[in-house]
């Protein structure tokens, strides 16, 4: 089988695992082509994860927003499954660190995907836009051609909300990146005008939920809609990690989803 | 087995699931008792992790070291098993999510518990001192005391770097919070003595490594030794992200730890 | 919000985590119906596999049968990043659970998904043949329209192996249960057919894999096709598992995916 | 730093990951020494099992007592946590082999750990005995060294069951494998002395619970202690697979601890 390949090196080794995120040699690291020397202490935190993930450096107004959206989707209560079966693996006899993966191994399609698929959504408005549709045509064309495809609009409404408190403060943040040229606000628009289709002739509100308004974020910053679920890994892990902290304090073993004062009824009813 | 007890209750389920960190009702969510819509846009990313994890608003000064400690380990490079595995989810089908919850499970005692057992190192020496022993004498003693029970102390040598590129940026840090009266210093002065035990009679210096100068940090900071972990955890998630979405944009499908050129070679040896 | 939804109660509790999988009371277990005393002993392992997802009591000759394909896939060698994950896991001081899950979490649409994408392509087929086309034309037919979306064909195929040893043996239980009228043999014929048309013009002959082999099986036993990984997963998790309790008793630390002794060079080249 | 160094080669990396466990070359597959397709249809799923952890082929005997410890814990119901978190995990989007893994993940010291510690105090009780000190002695002075250090005693006691009903089966079968001559039954007479030890002066009894009984298989069968848990792992995978998988097919998203009926209750509660 071997006769007419060449023999393996130790190179193929290397360039199998090569990158050009980091950079690790004796005493040396490098971040993105950055000595990480130069980087602690100066870039921000926000600063670093915009780094690592798209390779240059951001602009001040470039990591307040990409912050304003990381803050927001932090939590949302245990009632969430990435935070229940967090607390619940905390009391198992695991790790910390196992915990928090327990919870984020949960940011699936369903639960952490919205954003991404709502950064799809809203390309789709702008596109139609950008092709010479007014934008009110162009959202009302695009919400008719998804909902043909699933009831779930990504990124609109709420099951528990009818105004999501974060929309507001995290659109706002968006109006002032627009005003201060750090992005161009077509997103932002088409966020808006799917809204506006969404209210008319309905008796039920259908606003903008955090999906969507970190959504608009991310797609006016430039990132690639995969990574609007990476990011809301990196923001919801700060819950995740906050609440599987918070149970290991108190103690329990082995917790269920329901207390044990409940289970003979359960087990009498199933 | 129910007689004696009483009926179970709705209450009885949310008292189980009962929580300080957030409240979530209709319309309204706070976390640590904040509105979000006050924190959107205010706090910073670093100052809402310190608040989900210790339930209060940090000061600057705070924030600035923690963030300082969060910059400075998210990624040592694809030979970091946390890294690889992450990158070689990437290439199985299965979602970004999963492949950083694959790389964070791998931080355990071994790979990320290091910050947590080296802050119980240096609240040892600190004890040790506070009770009345010399500063060299507290932290030579504790050495030779952890040294008796493994051959590896915590947060100190690396297999890889002689002086690690992040340990003088970081501890700087750590010296500036000491001048502006953030913290105390004590911690720092405890990693420093154990350098110098360290340092005498060896014929190559085991300096502090990144663990240890996270810990320095953490402790300083009044963190308990498990959050070093969980701290790490959301640092080097920034790391274990870029390099997953890194791979996802090679195409690779079903990565090894060997390039397939090699795997003739492997077979015939093993 | 609630005014005029009925209150709350413990039964919807118990009926939000109702199953029929399973009853546990006080000093009383029943699976799928079965008390768990009168199955211990009594039921094999693959039987208790059957009984517990399909929720009947399995024939002995289903039961020989699906215990050929969980043997048949167990373990394909520490090149598999199901397996290298798991060892590399298994040195990062964690749970040997913990390690196991991490290797499980690999098994993915491109990992572990074959075998559930193979029961499609050969349930066209055989629909295909049972609307009237001959056996043949049915399989030229569907290959085309599968090919025409992907240039991987599931099931079929091996970078490795030109014949994979696993084949004759598995489709030969297969022929056997058909023989004993186990099994009705449609989804066998379907995979023979295909093996024809890609042996066809072809210089390279791209047989039946162990995705492939296991699809037929699981097929004929009339699983639906996402347990075909689910079966998988089972199967996987002893290989996994015996290399990671091997590689705990070898003792690394931080296994990465490269030995020491490359890293210098890696880091050069990188 | 390389000079003094041999250069690596590729044999570095091919000894790197050596492993006895499998042996895979091109059209030939090894597990642990047998060709595969000698295995396929010949060796049962719990054989496999035994010759893939301990690298040899088990008797009969020690095939049926291994497969009645396998048998016997695949399920407790969907209040533990492990088989709840999997629930949760299959209506998140992610992959059954992710919803499989967060379950696994749980299996940690508390929830799938007592196996392992029960048969260390198996052995102590053993080891005392064996070292002259008469049965009942031996089990009381170990009760009382192991109930100093924790109130948990490890593989006895049930909070929900007073008699577990899969004691007696599973014991009656270890005492069948005793009188083949399989095992020699010196672990199960060190469980029944504890026993008597807790039943004396007890208003409650305390009898050996699942995790004891599978401990007192595994000791007889003389697999070492961290294998107890990695054998619940293979056991309650099953469970965890049928859970998922029936959630999967009732169609939630997003599946919580509580019902969507509670949640106001809960928030006005907390």
């Amino acid at each position: 089988m071997t006769d007419e390949r060449p023999e393996p090196t130790v190179q193929d080794v290397s360039d199998w695992w090569a990158t050009s995120v980091s950079r690790i040699e004796p005493n040396r690291i490098e971040l993105r082509g950055q000595p990480v020397q130069d980087l602690i202490g100066s870039i921000s935190f926000p600063g670093i994860i915009w780094l690592m993930v798209r390779g240059e450096i951001a602009t001040a107004g470039q990591e307040r927003l990409l912050e304003a959206a990381l803050v927001a989707s932090v939590d949302h209560g245990p009632h969430a499954p990435s935070i229940a079966v967090a607390r619940m693996a905390a009391t198992c006899g695991i790790g910390l660190n196992n915990a928090v993966a327990t919870g984020v191994n949960l940011l699936g399609d369903v639960h952490g995907g919205a954003g991404e698929q709502c950064m799809a959504l809203l390309a789709d408005v702008r596109q139609l836009h950008q092709d010479g549709t007014d934008l009110a045509t162009a959202a009302a064309a695009t919400v008719q051609t998804w909902q043909a495809q699933s009831k779930y609009l990504p990124g609109f409404g709420h099951r528990f909300h009818t105004v999501d408190p974060r929309r507001d403060p995290l659109l706002g943040q968006v109006e002032h990146a627009v005003t201060d040229g750090v992005v161009d606000g077509t997103y932002l628009r088409a966020a808006h005008a799917i809204e506006r289709v969404l209210a008319e002739g309905s008796s039920r509100p259908v606003p903008i939920n955090i999906d969507g308004c970190t959504a608009v974020v991310y797609a006016e910053l430039g990132f690639p809609p995969p990574l609007a679920r990476g990011l809301f890994v990196l923001s919801r892990s700060v819950g995740i990690l906050a609440h599987a902290w918070e149970e290991t304090g108190q103690g329990r073993r082995n917790k269920g989803p329901m207390p044990p004062s409940i289970l003979p009824t359960f087990h009498d009813g199933s």
